[in-house]
């Protein structure tokens, strides 16, 4: 088996079960069962967790390298496909260099009632942003992050979606927004990111 | 039974399954157990979830009204008690004004190998600094939000604190910070917050 087939393989075991606790963490915030069923299923999930932690990494997941040398990033917070935390973002590159991702947030991400909480889009386009920057194999750091709030971001279907604005030696400066389902730019962010010094 | 033991009682009910849910999301993404042993959990949490959606409100938790008129941010993403995705922090606010939180982040939240996503650090800024600005009954929304990254927010405990440096009319100007466990700020943030109009 090579390093690529390994890869894939390892996802197609890791990623069913990521998926599946994505929808139980969105199921805990909604359940209205009763006491003695919601003692059951916590008295279960204590049970698995117990069982799959019997043979588990000492800490977090960190960047790991697949076969092509690309970062498996399988325990990222947002696009981390073994982290039921992320929705998880697929972010795509165009060819002009702008980065986009279309994605739903549901209750887990709530701050005011029925709106994405505004530190989660701020989250989302340090990413996005970020994005625009990274080159293969040479991540850039976030420098600073500004981020506008226009409008409150319902929960639901949304999109991100960023660009370079300028290039100044070690820096990127971009731009990025938040738009819901009508269409309308919610949030919007400038960041600057910086690539560390190759040592 | 008032409406505050109810509310205590229904907390006694369903935090607990948060809590179970939220080691499971630690388990998920760092296990290293057989594919036989994630795909027979996988099936168990499915079943779990199916049982505890039988009874289901039909979108997010929302913020609801406790018997002492505050209200109970039960499914926020970052201090609600029954979102497994939230820490969740536990804000002070200090009789100057000031807030802060301590707090522990893992495997759950991480960006570059160890360390915690700069998106989600101002996230919790985000949060923490907005918190100097609400008043009882009436939340202030953030307008901007700048967070300036110093250096890498390490896995595992952190602090949060802000405070009011002025305000002016409807706005409300916060300044924050994370600082790691030997006492480094990492990320620090300035905000504007604004009171929306009464209606």
């Amino acid at each position: 088996m090579t390093a690529e087939t390994d890869a894939a393989a390892l996802r197609a075991v890791y990623e069913p079960l990521a998926d599946s606790v994505r929808r139980l963490i969105d199921v805990t915030i909604r359940t209205e069962a009763d006491p003695a069923t919601v003692a059951t299923a916590k008295a279960k999930i204590d049970c698995i967790a117990a069982e799959l932690s019997k043979t588990m990494m000492p800490v977090s997941f960190g960047v790991r390298q697949a076969a092509d040398g690309q970062g498996m990033a399988w325990g990222n917070v947002l696009i981390g496909v073994r982290n039921p935390v992320a929705p998880p973002l697929i972010i795509h590159h165009d060819a002009d260099g702008s980065v986009w991702t279309e994605f739903e947030l549901g209750a887990a991400y709530e701050g005011p009632a029925g709106y994405v909480h505004g530190g989660v889009c701020a989250l989302i386009l340090d990413h996005v942003l970020g994005a625009t920057a990274h080159k293969p194999g040479r991540p850039a750091v976030t420098g600073t992050l500004t981020t506008r709030y226009l409008r409150g971001t319902p929960l639901g279907p949304l999109r991100a979606e960023a660009r370079v604005n300028r290039s100044e030696g070690v820096k990127t400066f971009a731009y990025g927004r938040i738009i819901d389902s009508c269409g309308q730019t919610t949030v919007e962010a400038e960041g600057i990111f910086i690539f560390p010094r190759m040592r």
